[in-house]
């Protein structure tokens, strides 16, 4: 059975994770490669309902809550989406994956990070990356961006830039756990510099 | 800090669960006690959106991501209705909880039951029931009843009875090794008769 690549882009809000996921699928597609393009939360259709309660419910969600919605929206994800692109040998670019609940609810939030790890590692059934790129910048120039961009916050992105700081620690923190998994970039780089990088790195993977 | 009481209701469809939780809850307020109806899934307003997802979702979703969300379920609905409620020292009557994850999602599906149970008490960070009222029936008279009701049948309701045989093992089992908990009646009683056992047992918890 032909087995693809699953790469995963990581980092907060801000740091350029859609532009290079549209960067390499492009250089993908070029190559020839069968390539699927897909995100957390929100990359299938009951990943867009579940998204829809945890970003923009009104009133509080419990901590717990939240996390268990984000796990079944990866559940069904990789189940549906996600394992047969791989089975089929397709590259994977995803917006988002384990590590980002890992940092976000464990570090950023009251629950223990071990638990949500192994919610999500329950959810997936163990399926790992083969490459996750960390695109990692500091919290101030990232809010910079986000407020050139005009985007519309969502609850997540309204939160304060401490809390930006304790999950970029986070994220650096579990790249430094795993060093073969992870490609840590600083990316206040330019784009095409940051493009190549990642390249050269999946080059070896394919 | 006062604490309340915690009743669980399970069982199959159609083995009476409304019934009896409405006599009880009539009954408790006639004693003067504060009382909290509720129910899984779908008691909070996060939860009617979860349980929308799961049971009129169009096409499959993936067992993984069933159990998850209604775990979530659960977390939000324990987290801002039933621990508050108990903290007040009212009374819940709860139309199922952990034991129909267990049996429904474990004996019925493909996953594992251990898994399903760790979920659900992480979910509500251990909150277990003081009572546990076992509604018991055989599949073909519970269908009978539904037929009866004409109710509109759910994904759930449509399984066959093979299905409900599976399930019904099931929550006997789980009243077998926690007899303290549960208390187990055969619904095909009248109902009068059902509702003074609950009472008989729920005056000693008062």
């Amino acid at each position: 059975m032909s087995r693809g690549v699953f790469i995963t882009l990581e980092g907060g809000d801000g740091t350029g994770k859609t532009t290079q996921a549209e960067l390499l699928e492009s250089w993908l597609a070029e190559q020839g490669r069968a390539v699927v393009r897909t995100r957390e939360p929100g990359g299938t259709e009951v990943g867009v309902e579940v998204r829809e309660i945890v970003l923009h419910h009104r009133g509080d969600i419990a901590p717990r809550a939240e996390a268990l919605l984000y796990a079944a929206d990866r559940a069904h994800h990789v189940a549906t989406l996600v394992r047969p692109a791989l089975d089929r040998g397709d590259v994977v670019i995803q917006d988002r994956y384990i590590d980002s609940s890992v940092a976000y609810q464990g570090a950023g939030r009251v629950l223990d990070p071990d638990a949500i790890r192994s919610l999500s590692e329950w959810a997936t059934d163990g399926l790992k990356p083969d490459l996750t790129v960390l695109l990692d910048l500091d919290a101030a120039s990232a809010r910079a961006r986000l407020d050139g961009a005009r985007t519309r916050f969502d609850r997540l992105e309204a939160e304060a830039s401490e809390f930006h700081d304790r999950v970029r620690g986070a994220f650096l923190a579990l790249a430094e756990a795993e060093p073969e998994r992870f490609l840590v970039i600083y990316a206040a780089e330019p784009v095409d510099v940051i493009a190549e990088t990642i390249r050269a790195r999946v080059v070896a993977l394919l």
